[in-house]
């Protein structure tokens, strides 16, 4: 028999076990007490650094110490996205059904890059995203059983880079596939859309200067008539329009594209139109807010993502297209190692060839874990919720003399402005942030510096809203008694 | 006071607690079983898929059943990659402490993309991939104090195309930003080189025919010779050659390309050198296999797969640059959303610049649990076993005249044949897959069916390798006696 060296110590199952335990634990606290940590970290760059060792321990650590230096040395660094005071950015949830479905993503240690690969994880999120059609009123074009189809993206970013990516290869008319790009290529989005569509530009090679970034109307939506303007001025100037990008919900006010007029535009003219409801699209599982949708039917691809208000964790972006193939025309690839018999008989479904990367976690379990676990009607109760509290505030904002709405305000989004300069704004966004008491971020509406508040983080409840708003009125006052 | 919905109900940090330890204990009970699990699921297209319900639950659903499910429905349609008689593609190890960091990661739901989204989660990224660089005898380009640095990618994949696009940019010569490609750019890989080279040249927009593949020599090395060749006849042809990819540790055999030479040649014509080292890169832990990194300090990125070989469950890609000014300037977009003080001062690192996606994880909280609970000793522990394992059936398989190695053993990889026919080895293969006892995958090899054992998963042990010895051994005896 073969000698063979001892290996590593590794933990048993019962170390693991007793490990574990004190990890849930260790959350189930952080849980109970996330309320009261300060939202924004009170750190310097290089304070977290500086107090980790420069170089990696040559022997084993007890967890103890580890789960001790995480007490110490990160949890003051901090942003306290999981904290009912946090209104920044989008919410970037995540809740209890979801950490455990990401940990058993993670023990089970799936690939789920070919269905071969792994048959339980390809499947369920090919069921999972037929689902969330139904539930979000998506046109049945997106359901896998036809020729379209969904899959779990990492991001709302990665989502825009693969439906242009397919019109890229869509656009090629012929029979021979396109090769690289075409110089007369061009992409249209508003002023207002995400940057990753201008990233995603940069990325296809394309180019940034490709992209129209077209006017938007007074309530921030993509004015269609500038948009069918320059598509027909580029079409005379001999260039090809292939993309649109529409958004439901934009990132700095929450605007919604009149996406079924820009659908119609972008049919006449034979153009790929994606749809980005990132945030927003969360909303349409309530009857009442499923207008958001109008006009989805007539776009070739649309992405939503439940890891910001839907109580999954990042990293959850649903992805749809209508037709996949020139999705899967502009990925795939096929070295022999990957071959087999499942794939060749083209009766499943090889992820892989629908994203950037070539492996995957099994990312659809959080999914179903947090769909089962609340079920729709509870998911349809959080939006509502949230959406309620949101109309509150704004109407509280709107009749206090000192301030002003920055815009409409849009499901769960608010922006607003103390009345006054910029400076001013600035320095009431500061103090409230510092206080580390709330966190909200900004923007720039019409040219002017706005405060957002956006609400949607899982725990949020009236009193959060409520303590933010009086924070808010008395940092105001203060700074009115500074004299500015 | 305003008056507000009720909202979803939670689970209570106590009923996470509950089920928290539930599923911990459902993770262990998995890691003592799994070795006696089938590795491949016996499943068809469709059979799990079929279990599911058509439709999302309205109303919660208890854990016990989402559990009861998990057992019934999903695991036997696992392919179960964290069997230690699992041989094939690559490992895509889990371990006990990074599944607690991937826990962990959950619950707190931090998002990286700019430092003041979660100074702890960027800080440690960086400190983390520093150590990582004197583990591995990376070159001190590579260290964040200077103008290079590290950064968590999803994958090798994404890495890659990172590179490329750095690339991209850096090849522009002049004032002005290069926007979008030019049409003269060409890249070299070899024919052995990962498929992710192939789908970054298409993703780029460079387009994949731009792609040369240079011969490799009969170890399955890029040819160093041809590359040059190959080189100074686009040059000849006006061509711009931007970009090359050399491997160490190829999927197919494990071939090391000679990075010296071609870094040598690279810098003569001022051409990006990438150094794919996924899976291989693990071994430079130890002093008696450094050696695979030799010339590495000539390139321009290098990237290694903790979550391949080094305990650290997927997605965990560490990407290094050497000088990180292109790759920013390729993937850097600032709406006024993100704009903050910490960045514009510049003293900060926002990692979504020196990715495709915005948002991200707190990748770097499992790497860390991995290294400090291992310790670096230890993990070089795991790689000597692994290659001794790997050695040993070599010698046996090199003894059975009915058999022989269809490549040279490198590390933890050797591919085999039995005497004969493709189509014999090929139901060899099949036969082995199909008793469930373990699992091993293919490659074609000078033209060659030849079946491949990589041997690198967390818990194999020598009883597994001989396990899986004796098995090839009965089934070729069967496939005799079948009369081929």
């Amino acid at each position: 028999m073969s000698k063979s060296n001892p290996g590593p110590q590794h933990w048993s199952p019962e170390t693991f076990r007793r490990h574990g335990h004190a990890a849930i634990d260790w959350l189930a606290d952080y849980m109970t007490q996330v309320e009261s940590l300060p939202v924004m970290a009170g750190v310097k760059p290089g304070d977290i650094r500086n107090q980790l060792p420069g170089q990696a321990p040559t022997d084993p650590e007890a967890f103890e110490d580890i789960m001790s230096d995480l007490d110490t040395v990160l949890v003051p660094g901090l942003m306290n996205w999981q904290s009912p005071n946090f209104f920044g950015y989008f919410p970037a949830n995540t809740s209890p059904p979801s950490i455990l479905g990401e940990l058993l993503s993670a023990g089970l240690g799936q690939q789920g890059m070919l269905w071969q690969t792994s048959p339980a994880a390809t499947e369920l999120e090919t069921q999972v995203l037929d689902w969330m059609v139904a539930m979000l009123g998506l046109p049945e074009t997106f359901l896998s059983t036809g020729v379209g189809g969904g899959v779990i993206q990492d991001s709302a970013s990665s989502a825009t880079l693969c439906a242009l990516l397919a019109a890229r290869e869509r656009s090629h008319t012929g029979s021979a596939r396109l090769d690289g790009i075409d110089s007369a290529m061009v992409a249209y989005c508003s002023t207002e859309t995400h940057s990753s569509m201008e990233k995603a530009m940069a990325v296809a090679g394309l180019g940034r200067s490709r992209l129209r970034k077209i006017e938007t109307d007074k309530a921030q939506r993509l004015s269609v008539a500038a948009l069918e303007q320059t598509i027909l001025e580029d079409l005379d100037r001999g260039l090809k329009p292939i993309f649109v990008c529409a958004t439901v919900g934009t990132t700095s006010t929450l605007a919604i594209d009149p996406v079924d007029e820009i659908g119609a535009l972008c049919a006449r003219h034979h153009i790929w139109l994606h749809v980005d409801a990132a945030m927003a699209g969360t909303a349409a599982l309530c009857d009442e807010f499923r207008s958001i949708h109008k006009g989805v039917e007539t776009a070739d691809s649309y992405c939503v993502n439940p890891h910001k208000w839907m109580l999954t964790n990042f990293d959850c972006d649903c992805f749809y297209v209508a037709d996949r193939e020139p999705l899967i025309a502009a990925l795939t690839v096929l070295p022999e190692y990957l071959r087999n018999e499942a794939s060749e008989k083209g009766d499943v479904i090889d992820y892989r060839d629908w994203q950037i990367p070539l492996g995957r976690r099994f990312r659809a379990l959080k999914l179903w874990m947090v769909i089962r676990s609340y079920g729709v009607k509870a998911l349809q109760q959080l939006v509502r919720k949230h959406v309620e509290l949101a109309t509150n505030l704004a109407a509280k904002i709107s009749n206090d003399a000192r301030f002003e709405l920055a815009a409409e305000p849009n499901l769960n989004l608010l922006c607003f402005r103390m009345r006054g300069s910029d400076r001013l704004n600035q320095r009431l966004l500061a103090r409230l942030n510092e206080s580390g008491r709330l966190f909200l971020t900004h923007t720039v509406i019409g040219g002017q510096f706005a405060i957002r508040v956006c609400i949607g983080q899982t725990y949020t409840e009236l009193r959060h809203v409520d303590a933010a708003w009086e924070e808010i009125q008395s940092s105001a006052t203060e700074l009115e008694g500074e004299g500015q």
